[in-house]
């Protein structure tokens, strides 16, 4: 390929990204100078934090300017290297973002991954994504034998691993909470969930005084919203909120507000966010846990990829409609060898 | 006196506390049986926490029944004792409510406290407020020195101290937010806060972007609602936001919500609420720190007593209304002595 498809942010999206948002270009690959290292990029991972980034305010990264490339994290094989460390065929993970080219420069973060390792398996349990889980689940939630569990996104990529984590931690009770019954059968019938709340076809609230009448002593949160705030009213005396993610906020203009926050004085409760990118010299302690888990069978996951960059900004769209399960990945390119 | 008055709540308030939701009774001075002590109310404390005591839902304690005197914390002296450990004419403090004389059982909390303090420092800075200034802004805050340290309710009970703490602790900077023009002088001239914004006639937002400009790490929260919102948006990465209370929620039926709290992912945050209660154990150790510093006037702190057990319900309004500074408590009787 000669050519670098690109997708530009051009305008900020109102809910889902639309294509009005969006300018599709063809460039030429790019040259490389001095310490920059030349991608081919094979693999994008679809994150809810892609659309955060598109919002005109700036998170923990800068907001992606108008007319740069969307920023994603991913995977992909040099193919040119005038950087010591980066050797031609070795596989980079970093944030190429949409296209096929990415010229990484010394500000990029980009590390280059052992081989051996599929790639759908780099950008799912063994990076960002299982690492997430990993760490937001041990080391903010902190669960002890014998509590209750309750994971929001339970068919994600995220909050399917953090469930099964609780469980190999011994979490008295474990429940989930997704938007499909085919997802909520998954989670409990294959990943060992006790239950799961259908909260498209549920009352979340009722469901939760049913399944939880210990109360919820963690909460692995990665929508926020309405959810939060119906488990607010049922946490425990020290009870914990894992703030992952937010996802049912990033695609409103303003957000309908946490009522039951007081509960967290009640109850003496803490609600902390995290962001992966402080972990990431931690990445190999998780990786070296979570891989015996996932050879026994005690983690399992879902991937599904979506082959074809030009399908990037519709797989992203589908992590808000709720139409996936598992990790979600844009396979852009095969591997050379 | 051979009558105990008693106030008692009849309704729950909707806003206020009003005269429709309370009945004002006299009765004979209760007689005490095996275990219990008879303590005439020498002093009452008027807290937030009261009116949380008086809504519908339970709390961190049991909602106050209805025909139940009004739950409050205060001091009196020891009338007649047949339990261990509680001789006449010894100072006890607890939970006495609005009443003359207080039946302590076997169930109820109450502990002797050592003579030679007066009476308005033991429910003020030795007592619970100056210790949940001490306890919340040192074990959920943690302040570091150079950081920036904002308290709301700044010329209350509570913030006035915890901003003095964060001051001795070497805090960068020490920014309050209260309700008057005078408040906010007396923060600042006489407690050495380095500013204080009036919430009703600036805005918040504005004023906390010019008065820390190196962002806010460490938020001392008395207040909740749009205040809370606002310093959400200006949090540092690793801010810790002490809940220590929500009083714009207290009186609302509902929240108005919070809007901001995905902030707290973004820069990796932290809000933890705490109740007091759960430092009871701990009360001596705060108070011999704090005892050096108000002897070096390093901690200077403000007593307001409204005379007569008749004004407890004003005296509880003027929390809510913004109309008083420092701690107010309600003078029951004199001691004996």
């Amino acid at each position: 390929m000669t050519v670098n498809r690109r997708i530009l942010l051009s305008a900020r999206p109102d809910g889902l990204v639309t294509e009005a948002c969006l300018e599709r270009v063809e460039e030429p690959v790019p040259q490389i100078g001095d310490g920059e290292v030349l991608v081919r990029v094979l693999c994008l991972s679809v994150d809810p934090t892609n659309r955060v980034w598109m919002r005109e305010e700036d998170s923990y990264l800068p907001a992606i300017e108008l007319g740069a490339v969307v920023r994603a994290a991913g995977l992909g094989e040099v193919v040119e290297s005038r950087r010591e460390g980066f050797g031609s065929g070795d596989l980079v993970m970093g944030l190429p973002g949409w296209q096929d080219y990415w010229k990484l420069t010394a500000d990029d973060m980009g590390q280059v991954v052992p081989p051996g390792i599929a790639v759908e398996d780099l950008l799912s349990i063994y990076g960002a994504t299982g690492v997430t889980a990993y760490f937001g689940l041990l080391e903010i939630g902190k669960p002890q034998p014998g509590e209750t569990v309750v994971v929001s996104g339970a068919a994600g990529g995220v909050g399917s691993v953090a469930g099964q984590i609780a469980r190999i931690k011994e979490a008295g009770r474990v429940i989930g909470i997704a938007g499909t019954d085919e997802k909520c059968r998954w989670v409990v019938e294959d990943l060992g969930f006790d239950a799961c709340i259908n909260y498209k076809t549920e009352d979340v609230a009722t469901r939760l005084r049913e399944l939880c009448p210990d109360g919820i002593d963690v909460y692995f949160d990665n929508v926020g919203g309405e959810i939060l705030d119906a488990v607010l009213l049922q946490i425990n005396i020290g009870a914990r909120i894992v703030m992952c993610g937010a996802i049912s906020e990033y695609t409103r203009a303003e957000s309908a507000g946490l009522k039951n926050y007081k509960e967290l004085i009640m109850q003496r409760g803490r609600m902390e966010g995290f962001i992966i990118l402080d972990y990431v010299d931690r990445f190999i302690e998780a990786i070296m846990e979570l891989a015996p888990w996932v050879a026994e069978g005690r983690i399992k996951y879902a991937v599904e990829v979506v082959d074809g960059l030009e399908h990037a900004p519709d797989a992203l769209n589908r992590l808000f409609t709720g139409d996936h399960a598992g990790k979600l990945i844009v396979r852009v390119a095969a591997p050379s060898a």
